[in-house]
């Protein structure tokens, strides 16, 4: 017997540990996903502090001395013994391992505690539209972030802004992005205004009158979700100010919010996180636990929620089907109820003030915006107080319009309180992977698109599970688009499913 | 300088990890709400592996091997540096940490993830009346209950059921508790017999007529626990299978159940976990995550629940006060209304096989059961196969009454399924303290009976505040009786209670 033939005991040791983390981070899920659905006010203060003891627990476990050991030995002597999902496993874990050891504890108990505090001063700013009463929190998130920034670039071996965005998007670099976003702002802008322009010459869709009773809102939404796919038995639809995705593979939580004069606004949100929540659940279950059994990133992610809520219930053969559940849903009829209309209404292009509600052709701007606004604030070139200013004038300059308060400016999302900083370009990269994965699925099978016509998303969904889901973090979002669409992300494929869609 | 001057780094050192396991106690109980309340079904076996996560690391950080040095040193030269409060703290941390260094890792991991399945499976096996499928997961959570009752016996030098009882109830003892119960068994079947015998002369009060939906029943109960003093900036209301107060000190979480037929068993419940509620929510804020912060044990956590639900809200008082709210919440009205039937009513005696449904009379008896067949079974004298048969004859002897099935017999509680064995006992223990402590209360301020008859609960919430729930874990409750009430815990002032209120 030669050394080879043992067993990888070190490999063996750390699935150990991560299984252990990753249940823990289970933990911190469910406590998240509580603290903005049910939580009531007067928890946040406590609440803060059993999120940083549980954040601190698991930094501890993560930065144990031992695990460098480990780490070395597994990708050493042991790596020949290693199958291929094994390998990505170890290379996930190293990843995390380099992130958690590039901050001290103390930086990590601040960060979280800050991050608690800033969300939940987040919510009554918002509510009260006062940005002034919650800056200073903002302040505080945002030094520890560049403080925790600093030291991770150090550790990567990269710039702080590329160090927040590896965290949501391993291996991510801002001058990849800059080059990917210049082609689509070169494109945009003009294709926007022809839009608007043909928009203009045709007349208006018809609207859809309210009220829309929230209960029967929501009823909808949980027979779409079902229809779709989403496992009740594994998962939940609940409110909350900020809608998302949270929870574990086994118990996908979503959110929405709703408003009584448009139900399209919170079920379009609920199809979207319904995506995410598909992707959660398509995770492989032999992985569950394992770094390599999570999701690959938040571009990946979102090209999942985008793909169902843009790319596929915002399509045509959607809308025919889902009209009549409609019409039954709220009891109403008429020509505004014809799928045509709701169509026209559903790709209806508009700038607004708010990211969450932009159609897909305003959207990048909204990314473009806070992109750059959060480049500058981690650079250090652009003071929180600063923010509201800097924010008005950026979407005017996108998009010819700014908001007159900080509800619908620079307060509408919670990101920056929470502290995810490098979060926000992933959004417009998963649009983007989204155009490029529903092209090459409906042309890879016909029963596809066929499918959505008539309510059977099986057909989409297999073929997600196989070229997607099921590939967990084993695979780079470059990796799976290569196999699933013959190429690496393409600005190309974008565009060309804008001119389809807008002129056909 | 001299060395006794030195501030006292172990208890500070202490003070500082058990902080931290109370802020990780604080996100268990957030998740075993959540279990109760929120989880899909499909979420179970995930949330046994993320709670049993857990619970090895707060068994890990509190069988850390510095611990017991810091408790030997803080214990010797430090105690005269340390303030009473600090002292209790103290004998608090000791307590845990004896209990918790008795139990291998190995067995804590492996019995919270039988205590989650168990609990689940209890669920279900409710819901079918199917003890036979719940069984063998029943024996599992015995088994590994038994083991770690005898490692825990021998640690504290005591039986293994006063181990167990000494979790919930510190320095309970069996002996004890057989001398209470056996002065209440001497007392209760003639007196049983007398209330039922005198009933049965006057005619049976009028029926409160149904349905009363679930909506308006959760209204009333919102309405009546604002008026007690429920903060619900601080805490929630929701359902769940099996009631109970959860949650932490700063956010406290209560549950009921509803049936549409009679509105006064849920609203009794909820005022019942309003009392605990209050208690947890009047614990010491300068104490709160160190274990003397922390409430006393459960008969004095009962005490506080049935000295609101039992003596203050079934008493004729409150019920003068609550007719009108009752009516206006159904919109009903008439003799069945009067204040005078309601009391007879919420004081109606008649043996039953649902426990948490059962008036103060019956109740001891019901607690009696358990109490013998929990002892049985931890001594091995009883096989869980053989607890159906035990149950019906053990009910049957007591009450005169026998249930048919098993959801109303040994199904009734979640207890055993989750390991708790050893807790029953501090129903009764709480019943005749809370009969002591609001005798004392009434007696020591007129204004605290005459305010509940008004619907100001403020003058009874600030003598328990002073006398109850500010003491955290500071005193026993012998200690706390003592004082309170002039002397320790007295079967007669519970037989006074019974008869003044059945035979005034």
């Amino acid at each position: 017997m030669t050394t080879s033939a043992l067993p990888p005991a070190a490999y063996g040791d750390l699935a150990r540990r991560f299984e252990r983390l990753g249940r823990l981070g289970g933990v911190a899920a469910i406590l998240d996903w509580d603290s903005q659905t049910m939580m009531p006010p007067g928890g946040a203060e406590a609440r803060a502090e059993e999120t940083a003891a549980l954040a601190l627990v698991r930094h501890e476990l993560l930065t144990d001395p031992r695990i460098a050991g480990l780490l070395d030995r597994a990708e050493g002597g042991e790596a020949g013994m290693l199958a291929p999902w094994q390998r990505a496993n170890l290379a996930a874990m190293r990843r995390q391992h380099t992130h958690a050891n590039a901050v001290e504890p103390r930086l990590v108990g601040a960060l979280e505690r800050a991050r608690a505090r800033g969300a939940h001063a987040w919510r009554r700013a918002r509510e009260d539209d006062d940005f002034a009463r919650f800056a200073p929190l903002q302040v505080e998130v945002l030094d520890l972030t560049r403080e925790m920034a600093r030291a991770k670039a150090e550790a990567l071996g990269c710039t702080p802004y590329d160090a927040l965005l590896d965290a949501f998007e391993p291996g991510g670099k801002a001058a990849e992005i800059d080059a990917v976003f210049a082609a689509l702002e070169d494109f945009l802008p003009e294709f926007l205004g022809r839009v608007l322009d043909r928009q203009r010459r045709e007349p208006p869709p018809l609207p859809l009158e309210g009220p829309f009773p929230v209960a029967a809102q929501a009823a909808l939404g949980r027979r779409l979700m079902a229809i779709i796919g989403f496992d009740f038995a594994h998962g939940r639809l609940d409110i909350s100010a900020h809608p998302f995705c949270g929870g574990t593979p086994d118990d996908v939580r979503i959110t929405t919010r709703y408003a009584e004069d448009d139900f399209t606004k919170a079920l379009m949100g609920v199809l979207h996180e319904t995506g995410h929540a598909l992707y959660e659940r398509g995770l492989p279950a032999a992985w569950r636990g394992q770094p390599v059994g999570e999701a690959r990133g938040m571009s990946l992610h979102e090209s999942q929620s985008l793909l169902l809520e843009m790319q596929a219930c915002r399509g045509r053969d959607f809308l025919v089907f889902a009209a009549p559940l409609m019409r039954e849903a709220f009891g109403r009829d008429g020509p505004a109820w014809h799928p045509d209309n709701l169509y026209r209404l559903h790709t209806r292009v508009a700038p607004g003030l708010i990211r969450v509600d932009a159609d897909e052709v305003t959207y990048p701007a909204h990314v473009l915006l806070r992109y750059r606004l959060e480049r500058a604030l981690i650079a250090g070139d652009l003071a929180v107080a600063d923010l509201p200013g800097a924010w008005r004038d950026g979407l005017d300059a996108l998009l010819g319009i700014a908001p007159g308060d900080d509800r619908d400016g620079c307060l509408q999302d919670i990101h920056w309180a929470e502290g995810l900083f490098g979060y926000f370009p992933t959004y417009t990269l998963g649009a983007m992977t989204a155009a490029q994965l529903f092209a090459a699925a409906t042309d890879a099978d016909a029963d596809i698109g066929a499918g959505i016509g008539r309510g059977d998303f099986a057909p989409l969904l297999a073929w997600l599970r196989a070229n997607v889901h099921g590939h967990g973090a084993a695979l780079s979002p470059r990796e799976i688009l290569i196999r699933a669409t013959g190429g690496p992300l393409d600005p190309e494929r974008y565009k060309t499913h804008l001119r389809t869609r807008y002129f056909p």
